[in-house]
């Protein structure tokens, strides 16, 4: 389902378990982010009904999953440490052109947001099957699944609210952009860093 | 519990039952907010780790608030209407002088949070009291004991993280405020209006 065109190198799941406390302050701070573009799609687009109820539920869920990132932070003596700025997000943003079509803002939103989901969930893939903290490990492969159903509903939406052909062509170019910017990263103990 | 220095007058629930669409909306923000607000005290604050727990729970807990009313909005056949601006919140986190004290600042923000659930509440009261769509007045009786624990939650957090006597003192003048402001207040079809 999930066709990145650049697999992250396993290696990355060292740095990131050599930092426990900062790839967990990172993860927090991913799903604190999730849940506050849900909230900002439902500010933008308060008429999509089915937009609303969807990315409402979304927030919910991203939130429990901050507190669930929070306990484990909490449990390992550990404390949420300060939001990092996500470099790859602020690039991937800027991909797709500015435009007037409201639409296509929309489209370009959601495409945005399924390839965060995609790749965060490839990530957490990569630490649950390479880092040795055998309850984390668990816990990123509980996590992959939805991640994974998010970058559905996210792909599903912009199927919906753009030409299936178009966005189709939108997203195969954004995931070259995305494979493009993985070349420099995967070097540091951020998900997506 | 809560003791507002002037009670809501009762004939404003006439004025927002005259306008459902608009009071759900309204109100669907107010939750929204509610969840940004918890957001931004985590982001803050994130070292607090008490804070972060109850504010992660809370922003959960006001987007399956806003689920309710979106689904009110939704069976009433109406759509979720534009955010729209909250005055009476504008001028509230304007009583309290900017300082450079870090914690000062987060228990004026806990105070303001604290005085918006309790005025929240008494507005909900008011409707639950007073309109006749009795699923909606059953609905708004039902809120009213949570903003009254959110009250409780961020007054609770204010005397933990400030001196408890001169917390009672910057409340006490920042309920005087609120009564004046309401007094200009109650004419329009918002929760907070």
């Amino acid at each position: 389902m999930l066709k990145l065109k650049l697999p992250t190198d396993p290696r990355w799941a060292n740095i990131a378990e050599k930092n426990i406390e900062e790839i967990l302050t990172d993860h927090a701070f991913c799903e604190q982010k999730a849940a506050s573009t849900a909230i900002s799609l439902i500010i933008t687009y308060p008429e999509l009904s089915d937009l609303v109820t969807e990315m409402s539920a979304l927030a919910r869920e991203e939130m429990s999953h901050f507190e669930m990132v929070h306990k484990h932070i909490l449990k390992r003596g550990y404390k949420l440490g300060r939001e990092r700025k996500d470099e790859y997000v602020g690039k991937l943003v800027k991909y797709f052109p500015q435009t007037p079509d409201r639409n296509l803002r929309l489209v370009h939103r959601l495409l945005v947001a399924a390839l965060i989901e995609a790749r965060s969930c490839e990530r957490f893939k990569v630490l649950s099957e390479n880092i040795s903290d055998k309850e984390l490990a668990k816990f990123y492969g509980s996590l992959m699944e939805s991640e994974a159903n998010h970058y559905t509903l996210f792909i599903t939406f912009a199927r919906k609210y753009g030409n299936r052909e178009e966005v189709d062509k939108l997203w195969d170019g954004l995931l070259t952009y995305e494979a493009e910017l993985m070349k420099d990263l995967g070097t540091s103990e951020l998900i997506h860093g």
